[in-house]
């Protein structure tokens, strides 16, 4: 396949890396300095699934500058506030593309996108590995929490087609599987990053705190009742019946299996990043604006991580 | 008079020294470390009042030690949430009292207080110079927004009595007056400490950080709101006719002369002290329990600040 990966962080790193020495031909994107690291030294993995070194094909800075502007896919692995600028610039630069998969965080990414490319053509993909930037180009995978899953959010793709693609990612070493119901994957993902990413930041304090203390699981539990309601008012289903049954999971699983784990909210704070918060608790006020569900504690959160986020970056 | 002052912080610091050292006899209580201070330094005072030192007349760990148990005028200076618990201590340890004063942050004292004590000699003090605590018993005076106010809230005490009271402080040295309207002026207070404090806390950024920030603006301005809807539905009037009133003279005078201060707050929780969140946003939000009004953003400050707290604490 001919893909065309833009955004060489983490995770751009660790697709085009693993997907190169599986025979595909790769073409990265990302800002000068990326470039001229990766042109260098390869792009490079390491972690738990073993040491990788790859030369992609080309690597560019500028679309304009691509030897060939048609690819059997596009992966969009930048950050989701930035998703619905890349969408465009593909939109003017590509002659063709077969599929867009989008590999960010949150909610919110697949509607960005759609505003410049065919909906038909873009896959969702819930990828919940974690991975960490060493230097430009260079990745380290730390954990596996469960398979990649992809998806077309409106079921517009041949299940067939996603099962093969699925197959692809697995073969050179990322395990994929494809669903018929992507988004209850995406907002399982989004739910968790919700309660557990903002608090952390602004507090401070690894995840595992956040549920020791009696009033920061009061406000996660506000999170996540919200973050239902809004959900109920939108026939969004999820892979649990209900805010209860959720919360159960979370605190006797998924919250245990991540206690030590940093908000990767309060590192982009601390390195003058941008957070993501614009497509977790952000995204979940605004689509319950959308439905006419208040949620105050995800807009409360949203604001005060912003004040943080914004007082850091000046 | 034959004063006694419960609690040897900056506060009560200041007022056993300057009451001393105008002819006063003044008994002092705080705990054995300060008690053991205060007997061989006495109590100083330094800053903008001058340097004073005065050796009380007694200073106890314990009430059972006082030599009397009869007071013309009591002056509770410790945290607001140790409030109620003094008042239980004087109600069994004091055989009589002619005036108990408050001289604490927040909202809630006089209700506290009142669980014990009779309500009919109960002075709230709206103290707005600032002091701070150089070593126990030894304060500096740093700064004096307007002269302290007293009264009482349901207008018990005659406002003779209150103007001579406000007189003797007046003539040791702090400028005092008495007023038949106190809770506009306790309210004004907390209003202000209300807006800046926690969330100065919570950012750990200077008061003027918090008016720069379109995002923490607006967390203000909800707080603010929101005690205003509470006020009027408790039939409570302040100094401002309305939020809007409020807030033009919060940004334009009351926030810019304090822009450098840091929240009182972040230096209790980074000492591994309480802080008094459940006489502001904590009582705004119990107060709007009570009258049916709806305060999510005072409580969800109150959670943030009290998780934090508790995050230290532990």
């Amino acid at each position: 396949m001919r893909i065309l990966v833009f955004g060489l962080g983490a995770l751009g790193t660790v697709y085009s890396c693993l997907l190169h020495n599986q025979g595909h031909e790769i073409t990265g994107v990302d800002h000068p300095a990326v470039v001229e690291k990766v042109k260098e030294h390869g792009v490079r993995v390491t972690g738990i699934w073993g040491e990788h070194q790859a030369y992609l094909k080309q690597v560019v800075s500028k679309l304009e500058d691509m030897d060939e502007s048609s690819y059997d896919l596009v992966i969009i692995s930048v950050k989701s506030y930035e998703t619905g600028e890349v969408a465009a610039m593909l939109k003017n630069q590509l002659s063709d593309y077969s599929y867009v998969l989008l590999a960010q965080n949150g909610y919110g990414n697949f509607e960005s996108a759609a505003r410049f490319l065919s909906p038909q053509k873009i896959i969702l993909g819930r990828v919940i590995f974690g991975s960490e930037t060493l230097e430009p180009g260079s990745a380290r995978v730390t954990v596996i929490a469960d398979d990649v899953m992809l998806g077309s959010p409106r079921n517009d793709i041949d299940m067939q087609v996603l099962n093969e693609l699925a197959r692809t990612f697995t073969q050179a070493g990322i395990p994929t599987r494809a669903s018929d119901d992507i988004m209850r994957y995406v907002w399982g993902k989004v739910i968790y990053n919700s309660a557990l990413n903002p608090l952390g930041a602004i507090l401070e304090v690894p995840y595992g705190k956040l549920a020791e203390v009696s009033f920061s699981k009061e406000l996660m539990d506000g999170i996540i009742e919200e973050i239902f309601e809004v959900l109920k008012a939108a026939g969004q289903s999820t892979l649990w019946e209900n805010a209860e049954s959720y919360r159960q999971d979370f605190y006797s699983r998924l919250l245990p299996s991540t206690a030590a784990h940093h908000a990767s909210m309060l590192q982009d704070i601390q390195r003058g990043r941008k957070t993501e918060i614009d497509s977790l608790n952000g995204a979940v006020s605004k689509l319950g604006e959308q439905y006419g569900i208040n949620t105050p504690i995800n807009r409360f959160i949203t604001l005060m991580l912003k004040a943080k986020e914004a007082m850091r970056l000046s």
